[in-house]
C-alpha cells in the first residue's frame, strides 16, 4: 500500500491503460487516500482503474496475508485477457496441483480458492471527473537526518536505488565507496511501510517485561524510559506509565511502524495482564500516527542508570540498550535476527563481525541498506561479508590482524607506564589490567585516550595515532548451518582448534535458507528439502559434540523462544570466555513451513525444546561443572505433533506414508539418544 | 655406488678435470668394480681421480649412513679450492651451529666432525696407464619384461627420465599419456640399487612368521611358497626350508635388493630363533646375487591353497599375497607405506584409491614411476591423485560415479535374471546376492561374465559392454594428517556424514611431512614444527572422537608396530562395514627425528602405544559392543623417555627448558585424559 506514496506507480501507463491497485480501501476511501498526482494522472489519461483487497482474500482463503501473488496473478489474467479467462484459471489450478500436491490437499485447495477469488475480487473504480482538475503541488523534499556521510549516501545512492532508478546513477556516484565501505545505519532511512498490520501498545495491560522488544526480528518495537521533562515534550497522544522500580522515570513501548514487517511475534510473546495482551495488531494506516512516538523516543538520551539498574545481561535490561541491528530486510518472523540483534545490544559498541554469505548477509546488508548501526557515541559493529566457504578463516584473520596491531600497542603502553606518573599512570594501569575484557577495557581506553592527549611523550603519540585499535574488541563470526555444518566447516573447525578468543554464532535453520531450502548436514532425518526430496535419510550432524571434543571450546545450544534467560547467559558467557566459543542457535525459518505461521516462530522454538526436538545446554571449560543441560526433561509424547506442525516433515507422509513413519520415528529416536547422551554428560 | 653402472658419470669432464667417487672400495678394488668405459675415459682424459668412503665416515661420526652430504661438501671444497680450505671449513662449521644449535650440542658436534673428516678422508687414485688400452664393448641393451604398455612406457619415458635425459624427450613421446593415465607397475623397472646394506636371509633362524615382509615399507622382502619342481628349477644357491604346516611346499624369503632402501626395519622386526635373527644386513654388493632369487620367485604362480590355508586376513597369510604397492620412492623406514601396502594385499585387486597430495602422492606416484601394480590376473588398484584440499570429495565422486553406473547394471542384471535359466540364472543370482561384498562379488562377477558370453540376450550384451563396472569396488581415500585434520577436513567430514560405503585411511605423522614439517592440527602439544617453533601450544585434535560422534562411522586407530593383528583386523572390518570408515594409522616419519634411526620406526610405534602416547581401538557400529579399546593399559612412567627419544620433542628443551617441561607435562596429561576417556567408552 505504501508504494503509492513512494513510487511513481501510474506514470508509465499509456492513455486508456489498465491499473489494478491492491489495497484495503473501499472505492469511497480512495478520494482521501490516493496522492493527488496519481488521481490526476488516472483521470487525465483515461486509465481503467480497478482495486482488489488481496490481503483480505489471502486471509479468507487461508493463504495468509503475505502470499497474495496467486490472487493477483489470477486478477491479472482476468483483466488483461492475454489468455482466455476460463483457460487461464484452469491452467493456474493445474500448476498449483503440480507444485503443491506434495504439500497436501489443503494447500492445493487454498491455492485454487485464491485463484477463483482473485478473478472475481476485482472492483472497477469509476474515476470522478473532479480528479482532472486536482492541483498537484510539488512534493516537499524529504529531510534526511543523520551524519554527513549517512545523508550523502542516502540521498545519492539509497533513495535512487530504492526508487528503482539505480541504473541511472553515474559511476562517479560510487567513487566514495569504491573500497567497499558504506556508512552504518542507513536502513533507518528506508521506512518501507510494508506491514499490513502493526503492533499498538496498550499500557494498561503491560507488565514492562520487554519480551516484545526482545523477540522482535526487526528491532522495531522498543521500551523507553523517559524523564518527566521528556514526557512533557512528547508528541501529543503518546502513552506512558510509571516505570516499575524507578519512580523517577516513565515507561513506554514505541514502534517504528514504517519499519515493521507485521509478523506479530511481539504480540505472541506478550504475556499481558489478566489474560489481556498489551499489544494488539492493527492495520498500518490506523497506527501511522505512532511512528512519531518512536521517532521522538529514538532521539532521547540513553539512560545509563536504567541500564545499570536493570543489568544489560538480563532479558529486561538488555532491551534498554539500543539494538545496533535494526530494520533489516529479514523475512517477517525470522528466527535468526533476534539472536543477532541481542548480540549487538550486548557487545555492539566494540564488535567486529565476519559474516558468511547466506541469509545473514541478506538481512545483514541488502544493498543499498545497512541495518547495522551506531549508538549515540557513534559506536557500532564493524561488519564485513566473506565467501560462504571461508568465513571462519576470514574472521580469524580479522582477529589476528587486530590482535597483532594491538599487541604492539600494549608493549608501547607498558613502556610508557614505566615513564609516567599521576593520572596517566593510573589510566595506563587500568587499561593494562582490563586488557582481556572487552567491556571494561573500552571504558579504560576512553579514559586513557583523554589522558594521552595531555602527554607530550612520543609513545603517547604512537598510541593516539592508532587509538581505534587500543581497546579489546569482541570478535564474532556469523553464519548459517549451510556454512557452519557443511561448506565452511573445515574453517570453523580450524578456528575452534586455534584456542584464540573468538566467538562463533551459528543460526541453525537446519537447511540452506537463503538459496531456497537445500538439505545441509544440519537437516535432521525425515525432513524434506532440496536434494532430500524423499526425506533426509541421515541424521543431523552433532556440531556441538564435535566442538566439545576439543575440551577448550565454549559450546552452547540455545533457543530464545524457549528460554530467553539461558540464551542471554550463554551469549554473555561465550563472549567472556577467553578462548574460542561456539553458539548454535535454533532458528525457525520460512522454509520450515510452520503451519501456525511465522508469527509463532518463537512459540515453535518453545515447542521444539519441550518435545525434545532441540536441547539447550552450555559447556563452559572454565566452570567447575563444565556441562550444564539447561532444558528441562522433554515430553517426547509431543514429538510427533511437533513434526506434524511443519510442512518440511508433514509433506513426506503425503508422498510416502510408510517412509515418513519410519523416518519420523528415526528422527525421534535420534533425539532421544541425543538427550540421553547429554544427560550423561 | 650403483650410479656408476646407471649414469654416465665422467663423460662430461674436461681433460684434466677432477672426479670424486663416493664408494666403499679400496683403491685396489677399483680395477675390478669400475665399468670399462669409465676407466678408459679417466685415463684418456687425464682425470684427477679421488675416492672417499662417505658412508663409513657418516657412520663413524654418528651422522648415519644416509646423511653424508656434509662430508661430501667438505671434500668438495678441499678438492676444488674455490674457497680457501681453512676458511671453507670454518664457514661450514658456523653454518652447522646456526642450523642445528637448536637440536642439541651432540648434533652440532657430529656435523663438525663430519666436516673435518670429509676434508681429510679423500684418497688420491693413481690411474694405471693400462686403463688407456682397455677395450670398451658396447653394453647389451637392457631387456624389459612386462606387458606391451609397460615396456613402451619404461623404454620411451621412464628410462630417459631416470637417466636425466627427460628434457630431451619430444612432446610426441607423451601423446599416449595425454589423458594422464600411465601403466601400473613401472617402479619394478627402476632397480635403483640405492641401499648401502640390504637384508640377507638365514633360513636356520627363520620361524616363518612373515613379519619382515609385513613391515617392509618398500615391499622388497617377501615370503614364497614353492613346489618341489619349482625348487628344482631355482637359480643355484637359493635357500629354501620345509614349509610349516604345508609339507608339500618349501618356504623361502627373497629380497629385491636393488629395490631395497636399506632401512633395516625387516631385521628389527625379525623375532629370529634362540636369540639369533634370521635376517642380517650386509653390503649391497655382497648380496647382489640374491636379486636373482627374488626375480625367480616373482614369476612363480601364486598358490591359492597357501592363501587359503593361512587366511589372507592374518599377518602371516596376508604376506603370501602379492603386494600391489611395491618399490615406491618412500623414505627408508617410512611409517606410512606398510599400511598402504597391506591394504593393497587385502583389496588391491578390486580397489579404487583417491589420494590427497602429500607424501602419499610422492611415494604413490613419483613420476615417471608407478609403484601401484597388478597381480597375475592383471588386476590392481586404480589410483588417482587430487588436490590437497578436496581429496575426500574427489574420492566421494569416484564412488558415486561407479555406484551410479553399477546400480543401472544391477537393474539390468535383475531384469535378465527373470528371463534366464540354467548356469546364467545361477550366476546372476550369485552376483546379486553378493553385491555388497567386494571380495565375493569379484568372484561372482568373473563367473557371471563367462556365462554372459554365451548368452545372445541384448541385456547380456549391455552388461558385457560395461563389465569393468559390474563388480563391487573397494573405494579408498588416502591422505596424511595435514589433509585429514586440516586442509581436507571439511570434505572428509562431509564424506563421513554421507553414510556411503567408503573407506578413509589417514597416515598420521602428526606433521605436514612432505612439505618439510609444518605443524598440523594432528601435532601434539610441545612438539616442535614449522609454525610451532616454540613447541605447539594446543593439543592434538581428536579426529577419532569427531568421527565417532556420527554413530554410523566405523573408526579405528592402529599402530602396526604395536599390534599387527589389530591393524589387519581394523582394516578388514573397515572394508567390510557397509558405510563410511575411518582408519587413523600412527606413522613415524623422518620429521620426528627418531634418535634410534628410522630402522626402528616400527619399534617406535610399539613404544608410543606402550607408554600411552598413542592408543589403538576400534569403533564398529555393527558390533554388539561398539567400542573396543585394543591397546593394553599403558605405562605412563615411560612417557617422558619416549618424548626424549625424538628430536621433535627433545629439541624444545635446548631452547627453552622450562617451557619444554610444561608442554611435555601437558602432552602427557592430555594423553592420560584421552586414555581415561577411551576407557570410559
Amino acid at each position: 500500500m505504501n508504494h503509492i506514496y513512494k513510487y511513481k506507480m501510474v506514470e508509465d501507463l499509456v492513455d486508456g491503460g489498465t491499473f489494478l491497485l491492491n489495497c484495503h480501501y473501499t472505492v469511497d476511501e480512495l478520494e482521501e487516500k490516493l496522492p493527488a498526482s496519481m488521481k490526476k494522472y488516472i483521470a487525465d489519461h483515461k486509465i481503467n482503474f480497478y482495486i482488489i483487497d488481496g490481503v483480505k482474500i489471502g486471509i479468507e482463503t487461508g493463504m495468509g496475508a503475505t502470499r497474495i501473488n496467486t490472487i493477483l496473478q489470477s486478477a491479472f489474467f482476468k483483466l488483461t485477457g492475454i489468455i482466455e479467462e476460463k483457460k487461464a484459471i484452469s491452467l493456474m489450478k493445474e500448476a498449483a496441483k503440480k507444485t503443491y500436491g506434495n504439500k497436501g490437499e489443503d494447500v492445493v485447495k487454498k491455492n485454487c480458492d485464491a485463484i477463483d477469488r482473485g478473478a472475481t475480487g476485482i472492483v472497477k473504480v469509476n474515476v470522478p471527473s473532479s480528479w482532472k482538475s486536482i492541483k498537484v503541488t510539488a512534493e516537499k523534499p524529504q529531510t534526511i537526518k543523520g551524519s554527513k556521510e549517512v545523508v550523502e549516501f542516502v540521498k545519492n545512492i539509497q533513495i535512487p536505488v530504492n526508487n528503482r532508478e539505480g541504473d541511472k546513477l553515474p559511476v562517479s556516484a560510487f567513487v566514495k565507496y569504491m573500497d567497499g565501505k558504506t556508512p552504518s545505519g542507513t536502513s533507518a532511512h528506508e521506512k518501507r511501510g510494508v506491514a499490513v498490520r502493526v503492533p499498538v501498545w496498550n499500557k494498561d495491560n503491560c507488565i514492562q517485561c520487554n519480551f516484545c522488544s526482545f523477540v522482535c526480528p526487526h528491532a522495531v518495537i522498543r521500551p523507553v524510559a523517559m524523564t518527566n521533562e521528556e514526557v512533557k515534550n512528547a508528541p501529543s497522544g503518546m502513552q506512558v506509565k510509571d516505570m516499575n522500580g524507578m519512580p523517577e522515570y516513565k515507561f513506554s513501548i514505541v514502534t517504528s511502524v514504517l519499519d515493521c514487517t507485521g509478523c506479530g511475534v511481539c504480540c505472541e510473546a506478550c504475556p499481558g495482564m489478566r489474560g489481556e495482551k498489551a499489544i494488539k495488531m492493527v492495520e498500518l494506516d490506523k497506527a501511522l500516527n505512532t511512528q512519531e512516538y518512536f521517532d521522538y523516543a529514538n532521539i532521547l538520551k540513553e539512560k545509563d542508570d536504567v541500564a545499570e539498574h536493570y543489568k544489560e545481561t538480563t532479558v529486561k535490561g538488555s532491551q534498554f540498550k539500543k539494538p545496533l541491528l535494526e530494520f533489516s530486510g529479514a523475512c517477517a518472523g525470522c528466527g535468526e535476527t533476534p539472536y543477532a540483534k541481542l548480540v549487538t545490544q550486548l557487545f555492539g559498541d566494540r564488535m567486529y563481525i565476519a559474516n558468511a554469505t547466506g541469509c545473514s548477509s541478506i538481512w545483514g546488508n541488502s544493498s543499498p541498506s545497512t541495518p547495522y548501526t551506531k549508538n549515540s557515541k557513534g559506536r557500532g559493529p564493524a561488519w564485513n561479508n566473506s565467501l560462504f566457504e571461508d568465513n571462519a578463516e576470514f574472521g580469524y584473520g580479522m582477529m589476528l590482524a587486530h590482535s597483532t596491531l594491538r599487541k604492539s600497542l600494549i608493549k608501547v603502553a607498558e613502556e610508557l607506564m614505566t615513564k609516567s606518573e599521576g593520572n596517566l599512570k593510573v589510566a595506563l594501569n587500568e587499561y593494562l589490567n582490563t586488557q582481556n575484557n572487552s567491556k571494561n577495557n573500552l571504558v579504560a581506553t576512553d579514559n586513557l585516550v583523554e589522558c594521552l592527549k595531555n602527554s607530550k611523550s612520543e609513545l603517547a603519540k604512537t598510541l593516539l595515532d592508532k587509538k581505534d585499535f587500543l581497546s579489546k574488541k569482541s570478535q564474532w563470526i556469523f553464519g548459517g548451518d549451510g556454512w557452519a555444518y557443511d561448506i565452511g566447516f573445515g574453517g570453523l573447525d580450524h578456528v575452534l582448534a586455534s584456542n584464540e578468543d573468538i566467538n562463533i554464532m551459528v543460526f541453525d535453520t537446519e537447511v540452506y535458507s537463503n538459496t531456497g531450502g537445500q538439505s545441509s548436514k544440519a537437516t535432521p532425518s525425515g525432513s524434506v528439502a532440496q536434494f532430500a526430496a524423499g526425506g533426509k535419510e541421515v541424521k543431523k550432524k552433532d556440531l556441538a559434540s564435535i566442538a566439545m571434543s576439543y575440551g577448550y571450546v565454549y559450546v552452547a545450544q540455545i533457543a530464545l523462544g524457549y528460554d530467553m534467560n539461558q540464551a542471554i547467559k550463554a551469549i554473555t558467557e561465550a563472549e567472556n570466555y577467553n578462548g574460542p566459543s561456539l553458539i548454535i542457535a535454533y532458528a525457525p525459518c520460512i522454509n520450515h513451513g510452520i503451519k501456525k505461521g511465522m508469527g509463532k516462530s518463537q512459540i515453535e522454538e518453545k515447542l521444539a525444546v519441550e518435545c525434545g526436538y532441540w536441547h539447550t545446554f552450555r559447556f563452559n571449560p572454565m566452570a567447575e561443572d563444565k556441562f550444564t543441560l539447561d532444558s528441562k526433561e522433554p515430553d517426547f509424547n509431543k514429538y510427533n505433533e511437533f513434526l506434524a506442525g511443519e510442512v518440511r516433515y508433514s509433506s513426506l507422509a503425503l508422498k510416502n506414508k510408510e517412509k515418513a513413519v519410519v523416518l519420523d520415528e528415526k528422527n525421534k529416536n535420534e533425539s532421544i539418544a541425543r538427550y540421553n547422551y547429554l544427560k550423561a554428560l
